[in-house]
């Protein structure tokens, strides 16, 4: 991270932004030591989504993490459920998550992954809602593990995963839950391409200043019709919001989100960095 | 294959299924020596299909074969059309072996297609039912033969091959009408993962227990929104169908098939062990 | 190329028409020295789409080219764009280019795209409007560089892009702009395969007179259903083109277009044969 890069949010706590320049941002999740999503990184999510979009110069933004081993990771159940089921919805009319991630996908600049550590839940989910992802061949850990929690995914990717890389893989990623790593996410095509840690910097830096240079109008009109031909409607999005929050209301659900804790959930260590691995052990 | 492993369908012929445990089936195709689907096979599926759909305990199926070299094999046209025709409509409207099709695509359960040896017309279509499919690198031969003589397929993969792999790859597979081994498959997402024979079972096996060890709630739950997102419609499933019958009335077809026969199809050996190759002999 | 081809439709001047058989044509793109398409063009290429449209005997047809390097170029805009638009809209209702790219979809028979050298623009437009494409591994260049030099692109890749590969990859092609070797569009799905230079011709060739010797009913049937399940509508196409005549006439396009021309666009050299990189020196 660039040392003179600084939050240009007011009260930002949780995301970083910074400006590379004037077409080309950064947003860093910085929220150790798990990059955790509660109901603050939301309502701070929600002020830089209102940003982007309104931005007149902003053409390019790029999504990382300031956490080792951490890109962006599931959700903080130490939170009560109500925190995050009472924010407002979003202007699209969906729930404050769902909200994000579709604005995102309609907003008329050029946004890209950059995916480092675990991606797993709302990590995944902000990837599908980038235009382009790239990820470090060593580092990249990329999940949706609800299933294996009793839990159905929140953000959409019921919708989107089988639009981008087929119903089949589609169903073999939502419903093993295991962590998928670099290769495997390149080769399903859930991500652009899966680059050598060493090269993955300069290549989405290369990236991002090149489509920084080229015309706003040329980007937003180009991206509008791709969306035209690839989005989910807004209720296919709200359809998974709904049944999100109906399976974490099971107790079923919540006996096994306990139990995963009792194993470590939500702790540095083992369980979070293998989340694939403990999800046997919890269902054992 | 378990030696404790029995029939659990009584009259079971030609399908076998047998209960790794109460969460976990096998149906494993056993219609020696060539696995060709006729009426008899069909009636026997659909009730097994009403036992997937039913039974509340049950969470992940892997279909495989007891034959050697061929997991599925296209239908057995020495029957004469009018009993393939003539079976009941099933519940969702649609005709038998669509039907059937269609009804596994919405089990409330997750599906596992293991290919081993031939895998054409039906058996491709069975793997394109499924939840996932994975093939072993060195026995699985894939394919869509049926344009190679003068048919249209009637499983529908017209409908579900480009929106798994693209439209370009599916008129390759459809109107090449060639044998596929297991890597061009996997390249091409027609299935999941192409592994060493020696490790198929291991990584099949491993992956349902997992599965099968996971919520029935959660399974269904989202695989209901991911079909939602990438299922044809039983309308487009019919008109693939219907152009099926059609296309096996023609007489152009029927001499196809003939000369086809006597070139071996039909028998075991060169011309069942190599269609795709045969049917440029056919053609010549 | 054979030498007893010849011109099969008259006057032909940029597209040649050789009939392999009456079964298989090839259509040779032969527009020397960059093979631009301008107004000419077109209304040749309108004229051998209803030949394939219409001849019975056809069932396949190969799209290659005459000029060492370009398989077919981006739009020569030397030409004044009112000689465009002035074109009679096609049978479809969609203006000259769109027209044509939608009737090859549609036609009875097989289409197939030999990818050598750049494919740019319509090139890759082309690529899309075919029913399989095979680049050289070692030759082949495809881009939609449209975006960086603040165009949009007018024949579809916004629609048929991220059906065929996904929203990710298909806003790389589209937003990056950049050139695309054979081996990455092959492991995007934007091509079929890539394969060497030296075994193309006679894989391609192969696989026309396989597929030529099938049965053109079976052909066209199962086309007509992969079509139903993966062509964008007309209007889908019909509003790229729009954009696309919209974005040419912004005076921010036309003084990027001209000083792209300064670089040495439109000229043989190395603006031509590195568009993806010179658009990153224009837009410096």
């Amino acid at each position: 991270m660039n040392p003179t890069m600084k939050a240009e949010i007011s009260n930002a706590k949780q995301i970083r932004v910074s400006k590379a320049s004037a077409n080309y941002w950064r947003v860093t999740f910085d929220n150790p030591p798990l990059n955790l999503m509660g109901p603050a990184f939301l309502v701070e999510f929600a002020e830089i989504v209102r940003a982007i979009e309104s931005d007149e110069q902003l053409k390019v933004v790029v999504f990382d993490s300031a956490v080792e081993g951490f890109f962006l990771n599931h959700s903080d159940f130490t939170v009560k459920l109500e925190e995050l089921t009472s924010l407002p919805q979003g202007p699209t009319g969906l729930e404050a998550w769902p909200d994000i991630l579709v604005r995102l996908t309609l907003a008329p600049v050029v946004t890209i992954a950059k995916i480092r550590g675990r991606a797993t839940g709302n990590g995944s989910e902000i990837l599908l809602a980038c235009d382009m992802t790239f990820a470090s061949r060593e580092k990249a850990l990329i999940s949706q593990w609800e299933v294996g929690v009793g839990m159905v995914a929140g953000g959409g990717p019921m919708a989107r995963l089988p639009r981008q890389i087929g119903r089949s893989r589609a169903l073999e990623v939502l419903l093993g839950s295991d962590d998928i790593h670099g290769d495997l996410a390149e080769a399903y095509g859930y991500v652009n391409r899966s680059l050598p840690d060493a090269d993955l910097d300069v290549f989405v830096d290369a990236l991002a200043i090149r489509v920084g240079s080229f015309d706003k109008w040329a980007i937003f009109n180009t991206k509008r019709l791709v969306n035209a031909a690839s989005l989910p409607t807004d209720i296919e999005m709200a359809a998974g919001w709904d049944v999100c929050i109906a399976s974490v209301k099971r107790p079923a659900t919540q006996a096994r989100i306990k139990a995963f804790m009792d194993l470590g959930f939500h702790k540095p260590g083992d369980a979070e960095n293998h989340i694939g691995k403990y999800l046997e052990r919890l269902n054992r």
